[in-house]
């Protein structure tokens, strides 16, 4: 039930030691979630944002071999733990079986003024369903 | 002994809901460790890649208020831990008293084939005396 | 003739405006010019920076209407001018029928030393069926 | 009667070829109008924006020799040309009595919905007096 997101990694991503300048992985992370919003929980960001947000609250990442300009990755995304207002995610990058780095956030759902908010309930039911082992 | 590097949110850190776009926050946390590399280790960034780099392997971060567009940051960065080919970082973020991040990273030390490597005598010894509670 | 180039405008994209923040433009520019010599000329950025590269040496750009998020934005590259080390772009980007930047460049082909260097026969000969008017 | 912005070529702004990544120019150019309009205009971005903006309206840059990692550059900005709701910009950066690029915009002043705004007028006044050969 992983979403994949496939990532080229293009010559604006990398830095003069020729790979992956690494706040750039982060642009790509927000990309893998935004698309996730949009495809799978039906959620585009230019609509959820005129409502509130979802804010990253926290993410910690590991880096575990370079990615040079021209690779041709994979973001595997899964949802680890549904909260009321929250939400867990797991991003796992590879590249030929390679592991590139391993990426746990967690996101919070806001309303306008910024205020955590309890997901929408189609929304919770979707992510009810895909959510790692169940909730 | 802790670095200070003064961070004013501009135009370009922000995104639609008016705050800071998260991925930026790792530029400047880059341009602040680039900063104390320079003034405090004399390991100017331009001169370090030419034998190596000094690649992020980890990075926690946890953001307990948004920061907005003109806001005047302070960014302070602590060593935490010295290993023989790393380096352990917090930077915490504040603004008029209040926390806006706060980040703790790995750094490891490499050459020109991305291994890693002890850093030179003259940086060890600079940072053994900066390092958080001695090591 | 035309190369088409589909970008979709994501968060990362905009402003505090709700608007695409333009030095993201010429980033996008960036992408649409690489994936152009990918799969048009077939000679992937990462190939070609081995023996040099095609550096920008001017781009004037007017900004005909603001680009929102969520907005499905067509880029058109057509060549307009071939010369022995140089090549002459026009990019018009356009959603829905209304255009919303017209950006002209030249981009020049060097070597490793950063110095001008014909075409490879390979290229040029491609770009010479493809440059509007022909030359 | 030129303003003057320091600019140091850091990590993030260069890209594999060791050489400034083109769209970061223009982060730059931002951040350098960012900061005259605060500095000289008294009219702080974070302000101006609660009323309107000034989008860029069109922009053309000539790059004259390229910029590397560590160097210290300065921006020259001047105001060419003052129209009622619009302002004309060159800028100029160097190093070490070497031009880097020229690159010459126009600013519109508009209000929230976007509509071209005449300036006020306390700012005509300041502009009217620093525009380059008087108005």
């Amino acid at each position: 039930m992983s979403f994949v997101f496939p990532q080229k990694i293009l010559f604006k991503h990398c830095d003069p030691a020729g790979i992956v300048f690494f706040p750039r992985y982060f642009e790509m992370i927000n990309d893998c979630v935004e698309t996730f919003f949009d495809e799978v929980l039906g959620l585009p960001f230019e609509e959820l944002l005129r409502h509130g947000g979802v804010p990253t609250a926290e993410i910690s990442t590991r880096f575990t071999a370079p990615s040079r300009h021209g690779d041709k990755l994979a973001f595997i995304l899964d949802c680890t733990k549904l909260g009321r207002t929250s939400l867990g995610l797991e991003i796992v990058a590879t590249c030929k079986g390679e592991t590139r780095f391993i990426s746990n956030s967690t996101l919070v759902y806001v309303n306008r003024e910024g205020r955590p908010t309890p997901w929408p309930e189609h929304v919770a039911t979707t992510l009810q369903k895909i959510v790692k082992g169940g909730e």
